[in-house]
């Protein structure tokens, strides 16, 4: 952890290098050039600037204060990493707090200039910025301080691309490439241009491994009617991947050169882009071509809906990695106070069982192992150091998955080590309750994660409980573990539309409870979307789960169950036990057993 | 009704007139100069070309055919009244029909000129017809060619208005001003327009009778920082109203000079003007304007949150309004099959129990008394000629209510005269549980009907089972019965966003299933929103009745109901029977008793 004191050295350099830039307010965010929710740690700015770890963060730097946004997921830990350093945490979405562009609003004033890396900065934030910008009569300019500030700055990372056989893919490059074009045609457009990195993994059928946990590589593409160009780090490319991307005509060029070529091509047609995972550099070139169109990649909505061929590797990828998550969880009840146990070392227990998996790759993030208080920080990852020693009383929360050729897994168990509390019991009810619903609500074809998170949120709600993150995100096929469009929140998307769910969306499905310097609880199953049939109102949709690992009986106080959630209950750990039972055996079967006992009725 | 023949002639008569007037395609719309949401009989222009009378109507008439959109309400009732005309019905949100606007970017060629009348054209409607019209090369001329070819048309109304004392509105007109000119102030704007009838009503705290059902003057206002100009007929202005809004420095103008002033004047500063209700003529005057922004008007929503007196005054009303319809549905349950009755008669009955009343004015919409297969047409209006005699058999729905001085009310509830099929208990059991989940669901502050709507909606959805329209609906306080900006429904505005609910506010809770050709169930209940309390999670909200009706019993299915379901019946009927029972007498009260006798929990 970088001390305080250095942190306050690094920003007063940066202040300097603002000075002689004639820069007065310097913007950095935690992204890449790609709008990545994750970075590799070329990238991570905002973190060597503040210390704060988060991942969704804006730091706005002036000549006298510093301000940090990130939003609910992060306000514990990043309160903590910014006491004493001088910057002040801006909690995004809590009333009264103003989002960085009301900020600059109010900060800006006549001739000042405010500083950003265009690369770094979204489509739309840049829009914003320049709009308040204008308002206040300020100039921006786009410009990387911090490059010149962070002499140790490590490399871009670079590694050698994964080529992905159909029978992984389930669709070769060509028919991906010829629904873009056809989808291009209907908007009478004849390029689009891809900045989105796993857009860019599914449409290529490659993966690489520049960003940890999400098996992407820094590129970028232009998909013409005919054409196809893809910028990448030479030492990126194999020769087999040389082979199958000339086999597709696509055509490699170096991975820096984007700007450039895309300033200087001629485009003939119409250029489709998506705002939301372009650069504010990026738009800003294509404004100057003759006619954008905006919308969202239509490689986004392609790589949400699995094809049969990635359902049915998922399906089996994600039984393995449930039944390595029971035998951890059966081993953790069985030796809890009986053996040392940290957060730490049982994180690396199921780090473990995981990388015996067939097809395993590497984790789809940084397993979160947190026991008691810890957990109420909704993605705290302990270190070695101050890692929590585990007790036989309350709560251990795990959140954990990993990337396999065969798919993206993710999960969260909360997982009592003994003596729970009345308010603990009625927490972790209520949470099942909220995840069972929403497991198993059917609705209508057309209904956006807006209308489903009432499921899941109701149970809380009645009790004047909620929880301050979304319900659901899509997730990858051997990709990004957080994935779109679909989501599962209960606030409407601001930017843009809320999209409906499809057969074939896999997304997840946790609610949780958290209680500040007491405990945390989340539960989360991933889910794939299914057809439930029509009617003469129409199709119907619903949920099927992916994952199968017991949600812990004993942790359940049984009042906060209607008759409908313990019908649920028993459903869901019916089918828990018919798909892992066959896969135990011994005391860990014996313990699944017990774990999917069916509860009164 | 309107022969088909007359249609015919009518539409013909357009064509002449567009011809000679270079016209290749004619909208008119069912609207009055102020998107109202019912009109006056001079603006029932869609009415006179078409013999349609629904609401909400676009009707496009080109040289050999002609289009009218309408929405869910009314596909089964302008199906039949369309039938024969040669006009082409377009069902408005269902998969596959074009939007007028997606319509007329097909239809629309080089040179070609579209016509309306652009006072009653919405400015959003406007804005899509001539973004349509430009991008295909074609030509907009707004011109009245109906008034060329309409040559009884009804006068436009004009009534002497009411003047309405503190005691009923709780707010003088001049804190109503002074809030809205801080509104204004806040924006750094210095003039509202405003063109939305019952925000005009609400501001000056007077009524109007020009439509029918809606006590609104047709009107428009200018207000500004230290100014307000009220365009009013000077045939409705009493000696009354003259003295009142000389108190409150408001300037008095002939109704028909509001669109020469907003030409002619100069504005001092930013007009602040609402899209949603001014009109496409409006629009396009003020954008001639130095500086315009656009927003939800700040009246809508001060409106929409009753204050104390206003609420004292609804749950009185409420309540008597709810003696009466208990009193019709025991009257009905006691004659049918002794006495004759029809639909027609029926809905005179209670018409005339509810004028009977202290303070009624008008019913707030005619009376919907639909027996049978005729519920299945969501918004179904009988004649004295058609109307269906009532049998002791299956369920009669009466949806209704009335204007008082001292509120608005609206009701609906599906009475069983004789024998129920086992699905339509089914559906009525569902529909039952639809409306108690919504009408005790606790949600945070922040939610918007897109949230709550599945509150109502899951018990249907789970057997396949809709309904097509919104669950709910704002109601005015003496004003109109539809009233925004909150309202229940699980599509997201696609025009701007969705309100969160407040407390004060008073929405419908009208979920309904309809089988067409075989019966329809609907029931509602005015719901007020109310504080439920804080949390370490924010603030909660919930819903109180209005409306206290029994919902019969007799119909359910316990089958369809969860254990939290019976509860939650038993729970409003010991309410329904609290506030009821000290009203009512004899064979009533026994009625009553009987009816809120509690289920099996």
């Amino acid at each position: 952890m970088t001390s305080k004191e250095t942190i306050r050295k690094r920003l007063e350099m940066l202040r300097a290098e603002m000075k002689s830039a004639g820069i007065d307010e310097y913007l950095v965010t935690s992204s890449d050039f790609h709008a990545s929710e994750y970075v590799g740690d070329y990238f991570k700015v905002t973190e060597y600037l503040s210390g704060c770890t988060s991942d969704n963060v804006r730091l706005l730097i002036s000549n006298d204060a510093a301000y940090l946004w990130t939003d609910g997921r992060y306000f514990i830990s990043a309160a903590e990493e910014l006491q004493d350093t001088g910057i002040k945490l801006m909690k995004m979405g809590e009333t009264g707090v103003p989002t960085p562009t009301e900020f600059l609003r109010q900060s800006l004033g006549e001739e000042m200039v405010l500083g950003f890396d265009g690369r770094c900065v979204s489509a739309h934030d840049g829009e914003d910025y320049r709009r308040a910008a204008k308002d206040r009569g300020a100039e921006i300019e786009s410009v990387d301080l911090v490059d010149r500030i962070w002499l140790d700055r490590p490399p871009m990372s670079s590694h050698p691309v994964l080529l992905l056989d159909e029978s992984l893919t389930g669709e070769g490059t060509d028919s991906k490439l010829t629904r873009v074009r056809e989808y291009l045609k209907r908007f009478e457009a004849s390029y689009l241009v891809l900045s989105k990195l796993d857009d860019i993994m599914w449409l290529f059928n490659f993966r690489g491994r520049d960003i940890a946990c999400n098996p992407v590589a820094l590129s970028y593409a232009v998909v013409g009617l005919e054409t196809a160009d893809l910028f990448i780090q030479s030492a990126e490319v194999t020769d087999e991947f040389r082979t199958h991307t000339r086999n597709h005509l696509v055509k490699l060029h170096e991975y820096g050169e984007v700007y450039d070529y895309i300033r200087d091509y001629h485009f003939e047609g119409r250029i489709f882009a998506d705002r939301s995972s372009s650069s504010d550099t990026m738009i800003q070139l294509l404004k100057e071509k003759e006619e954008v169109i905006f919308g969202t990649n239509p490689t986004t909505l392609m790589k949400a809906v699995k094809n049969e061929t990635e359902l049915g590797h998922l399906r089996e990828v994600y039984l393995k990695d449930s039944v390595e998550l029971c035998r951890f969880i059966c081993r953790v009840e069985r030796d809890i106070g009986k053996k040392p146990m940290t957060e730490v070392t049982a994180a690396y227990e199921l780090d473990h069982l995981r990388s015996q998996i067939p097809g395993y790759l590497d984790l789809s993030f940084p397993t979160i192992s947190a026991y008691g208080p810890n957990a109420a920080m909704a993605h705290y990852a302990p270190d070695a150091e101050s890692a929590g020693s585990l007790l036989p009383i309350g709560f251990l929360l795990v959140d954990s998955g990993a990337q396999y050729l065969g798919g993206t897994t993710d999960v969260t168990r909360t997982i009592p080590l003994g003596p729970l509390s009345d308010e603990m019991k009625m927490d972790f009810t209520l949470v099942a309750a909220a995840n069972l619903r929403l497991l198993y609500a059917k609705f209508p074809y057309g209904c956006t994660g807006v209308n489903l998170d009432t499921f899941a949120r109701a149970p809380l709600w009645k009790y004047g409980k909620d929880f301050n993150h979304g319900t659901g995100h899509g997730i990858g096929y051997i990709l990004n573990v957080h994935e779109g469009p679909q989501n599962i929140r209960w606030r409407a998307n601001k930017r843009g539309k809320d999209w409906a769910f499809e057969a074939g969306m896999i997304t997840s499905d946790e609610p949780g409870i958290y209680v500040e310097g007491k405990y945390g609880i989340r539960t989360e199953t991933i889910t794939e979307c299914v057809d439930a049939g029509s009617s003469d109102q129409g199709r119907f949709l619903t949920f099927r789960p992916l994952t199968f690992v017991p949600i812990a009986r004993e942790a359940l106080d049984l009042t906060y169950f209607s008759e409908g959630d313990r019908k649920l209950f028993n459903d869901y750990h019916r089918q828990v036990r018919e798909q892992i039972a066959p896969h135990l055996e011994g005391e860990e079967l014996d313990w699944l057993l017990q774990a999917t006992e069916p509860i009164e009725e």
